[in-house]
């Protein structure tokens, strides 16, 4: 119906998608919506909820961490959809796949957000803020810090003159594993195996890098005591 | 041409997959042997290769993290066949899509297992013990590390009652990505937007395991100061 951006670039880039009308003034916003989706950066939230006029549609946020109450006590009629996903520009998502965990402030909207929700995904889940917040936790770990687990073995392997080309397989396969087992199912290493001959050789081998050690020396601890 | 394992019951299920005769006597290893390929634990290493009696034939293990020295100072000809994958059992491994780390102790060697893993593999790469070592190390962190998080993650969720099925779709992504792109083009999450309130609240959620908050706090560490 409308798109709103604070850049102009941005908010033609998709209604010209959407074949829409769109506006860079949330003073236009228009008043007739059946929904509003606020989908800004955590950090940006709150100053757009606090200069829309949204009367009585649906007014929606997507983000993991932030509860529903920001937009419960400004909003006759609110909710939450929070697609569980790791986005990057140039890459594109298959929605149908996406998690999308759907939260409202009465059982009308409820109903509203879910059809809304399953004409996009086949995985629509009801979750309230504080379990979201979890949600969004746990994927912090699964996602940005398996990352950045990826990282650390890009500059390892870069010290070496080694391509990270290797290593692609490793990780796939150490991803599809856990798209059956469980995770706890599927370690391996040399922490598991307790092979401390092995476990001391890496820590000496990474003493240029303390913070990498300190990583390390962490992970296996919590395997090695979570068995 | 012939199995051997310490377990008379694991040498037998080799060797009737194989077709070929088994013992668990090490004294009986047949001389005549091309190849002897030892794979075993890297703890179990040591002792196999005290009481082996080779001959010429060439003899490889299959470890990361120890050295071709280890076989070289007791056989005549000698190499390593490192196939970078996690393996768990009840799970089938694509071995053509594994890269397979060469190294022998002489030109000729090198040659013959070269033939074999290319019999094996489509990607065949030579590399030295000392970058075998470094590329295992890497590998501790991009597969042991990763499903480590995964672990974490999966108990955060148990803590809300959550099902570890959410996380899946999130999981796989995350591995997706990087087999096109560089890790440090594809991380995402609140340390690399500097988001600081919702850092904040997570340290403050992981407040009941200490250990877990220690990592939240050095990762998120690390993301900051690579960028």
């Amino acid at each position: 119906m409308q798109v709103y951006s604070r850049t102009n670039t941005s908010a033609k880039q998709l209604a010209e998608k959407l074949g829409t009308p769109f506006t860079t003034d949330l003073q236009e916003i228009n008043k007739n919506a059946d929904l509003v989706i606020i989908s800004v950066s955590d950090d940006a939230l709150e100053g757009i909820v606090q200069n829309i006029v949204a009367g009585d549609s649906l007014v929606i946020h997507t983000s993991g961490p932030v509860g529903m109450e920001i937009l419960s006590k400004r909003f006759l009629n609110s909710g939450v959809i929070y697609p569980l996903q790791t986005f990057s520009k140039n890459r594109e998502a298959d929605f149908s796949e996406i998690p999308l965990c759907i939260e409202a402030s009465s059982p009308e909207n409820l109903s509203k957000l879910r059809s809304f929700a399953e004409s996009l995904s086949a995985k629509v889940v009801e979750i309230g803020s504080d379990e979201r917040q979890f949600l969004h936790l746990a994927a912090v770990f699964a996602c940005n810090f398996s990352n950045y687990m990826y990282r650390v073995a890009d500059e390892i392997l870069r010290g070496s003159n080694l391509d990270f080309d290797l290593l692609r397989p490793l990780i796939l396969e150490t991803a599809m594993k856990v798209q059956e087992m469980k995770p706890v199912e599927a370690q391996t290493g040399p922490a598991l195996r307790r092979d401390r001959k092995t476990m001391g050789k890496h820590i000496e081998m990474l003493k240029k890098y303390p913070e990498w050690q300190k990583i390390y020396e962490i992970m296996n601890k919590g395997i090695l005591e979570m068995d």
